[in-house]
């Protein structure tokens, strides 16, 4: 196949390079759903994402979907008709679920900053105190801005001021990524995909759900709206892989999981401190670069940017389309914008996972050169 | 990895055996989900997936999921809350394709045979008589019982009788390995996964909807009660791909894509005639072998038999786990039941997609070997 002889790099925000080893288990043979050699796969990769998530009793799911599909299961299996929750929208990604909590009833309540800001803590703060959520969502990384929100503390707000209220990160673009402890810092439910910093093809849909979240979802009064997303069908399957025996909802996405198995020994075989070192580290290293080259960031500072990708305006005189053709003429793929209000106005580069953590991969330093080639072969001159 | 060292063949209804390009386009490294290098492949896809279904305008959908997700995308976005539907039912899928129905409003009626058997025509006929139908479904084959409908003779009943009602098919265990023709037979939509027939692994819900099951769609007066399954988010993504133009909804799982592209051009190369006509002759071979060996069918007559699987009761004195056990020190996995009212007491064996249509890797002799060894080495003597 041509796409595997020219490989160009995959430097977006997701799907990022996958390692070898997960890409030889995207290709283990017919294997059944619930055979013994699948079975214990799937149910030890269920307890190594509680260690990515630093959580003892959360719950992993794993489902055959997109990230989105983390949206729905939030919103049908949580939220009930007429209950109120509050969204912190820090770009494309709080429209999105803003508007997914909307089609399952929600009345939804929006703190919407700047782009490239993030709501202050006063802001929500003030937000919490209009009414009683039954929960509140953040997007931890926001993919189309790169804008990294203060989980820590915003939980830590939620807990002081609104305690009943539920917790929900979607951290599709920071788990594996952004520092991110589930029991610590009292989170019910965190959302993610399986294509960004987990190093996993994308197919999966992953979610860790909190003892007070699932007591939430027992307790509701009305029917839940959805039958895939629904975890009546769900928390039964997680139960039964993890006590290694099969049970049938849904086929579950095989090869998939054989790879999400191999990557999540991998990250789990380096404490995550490290990990989370590695990526600020590269974070930093990537972000120098760009500000030596007078670009200007869509994050309006350092502190409110994310460490797994960077966002950063087109210099003047710069098209969209050259820079990214440019780049990609390299053998370096970097992706364009993607908020509806400046999609032709920024770039974005993804750095999360192998190419972070494997430096002899020299993925970083190839993006790096790339990219300063690429802006002086199109006669920018810096600043 | 063991798996791959020690590899049994996966002769279960699904996942079925792969061939070995699908399995190399599974591990095609990392691509953007909208790189030159993608797009037309989904695009072809797209393209393929009206050849497989034989229909000119039906509009495919390839979404992230597994087959269950296909009743959701039929139930969310067809019906609007109150109106009747009718399931045909012929096993656990009917029962479920019922069960998410209803979760999106539906009054289900349900035409329900004995296991084994099938609603009839007239039976099939009182039932529309008594309603005005928004929807009728059909499980083409229900992989739990092994049992085939005459889609054709349905879709005419229902078009003489009741012109209005859109007709349903769940062709999850159908499509690839028995005829079915969306155009000529007028089917509004049928609905399929990637890992039986289709020769692909596990991860893709498939769909083909008709131009007038989109009208009914955008016809609708009450709100979608989904997010991710709802069409208004999917239709667009498909037509710009096809168009060769990436677009954003949910990242699709490129990998399964790549995967699908391959099965698709090696489904296609070949008239979809002879393809059928592999799957009569394998299936009446394997047939053949337990009606020599006095064993019983599920299905209760050759007629009313899928051409891809084969639903078989245990004979007396022999134990669910000693057959499976058996078959599998032989190097092959078969499938134990799955029909709540029956489980421990049959099992069933698929036969599809290259095991059927390939016949030099000998799958099907060495099937009909392990299981007749199997039985004799544990005291079954036959009829």
């Amino acid at each position: 196949m041509s796409s595997q002889q020219n490989h160009k790099l995959c430097m977006i925000p997701g799907p990022v390079e996958f390692h070898e080893d997960v890409l030889t288990s995207m290709s283990t043979k017919a294997t059944s759903h619930v055979s013994p050699s699948f079975i214990p796969v799937f149910g030890e990769s269920i307890e190594l994402l509680r260690k990515v998530f630093v959580t003892e009793q959360g719950q992993p799911i794993v489902v055959s979907g997109s990230g989105t599909l983390g949206w729905d299961m939030v919103a049908s299996n949580l939220i009930e008709p007429g209950e109120d929750a509050l969204v912190l929208n820090s770009g494309y990604f709080g429209d999105s679920f803003a508007a997914c909590l909307k089609v399952y009833g929600a009345k939804v309540t929006e703190v919407k900053s700047e782009i490239g800001d993030r709501p202050t803590l006063q802001e929500i703060s003030d937000a919490l105190s209009t009414k009683s959520f039954k929960l509140i969502t953040i997007t931890h990384v926001d993919t189309s801005t790169g804008v990294l929100s203060d989980v820590k503390a915003i939980s830590e707000l939620v807990k002081k001021q609104s305690p009943n209220t539920l917790i929900i990160v979607d951290g599709v673009c920071s788990v594996g990524s952004e520092e991110i402890r589930v029991d610590e810092w009292n989170l019910d439910v965190v959302l993610t995909a399986s294509q960004k910093a987990l190093g996993v093809p994308p197919g999966l849909s992953i979610l860790i759900v909190s003892e007070r979240a699932i007591q939430t979802f027992k307790d509701r009064k009305s029917p839940i709206p959805s039958y895939y997303a629904s975890w009546a069908h769900w928390l039964p399957i997680m139960n039964a892989y993890e006590s290694r025996k099969g049970m049938y909802f849904a086929t579950p996405p095989v090869q998939l999981i054989y790879a999400l198995n191999t990557s999540l020994k991998q990250i789990t075989s380096t404490p995550l401190e490290t990990r989370f070192e590695q990526h600020k580290k590269v974070s930093d290293q990537i972000k120098s670069v760009v500000e030596s080259l007078g670009l200007q960031f869509v994050p309006k500072s350092r502190e409110v940017a994310a460490n797994g990708m960077t966002a950063v305006y087109y210099p003047e005189g710069i098209q969209p389309a050259d820079l990214l053709q440019k780049v990609a003429s390299h053998n370096v793929v970097i992706a364009g914008g993607l908020h509806r209000a400046i999609a032709t106005k920024y770039f974005r580069i993804g750095h999360m996972g192998i190419s972070v953590t494997e430096p002899e991969r020299k993925h970083i330093d190839n993006t790096i050169t790339a990219l300063t080639t690429s802006l002086k072969e199109l006669g920018y001159s810096g600043n």
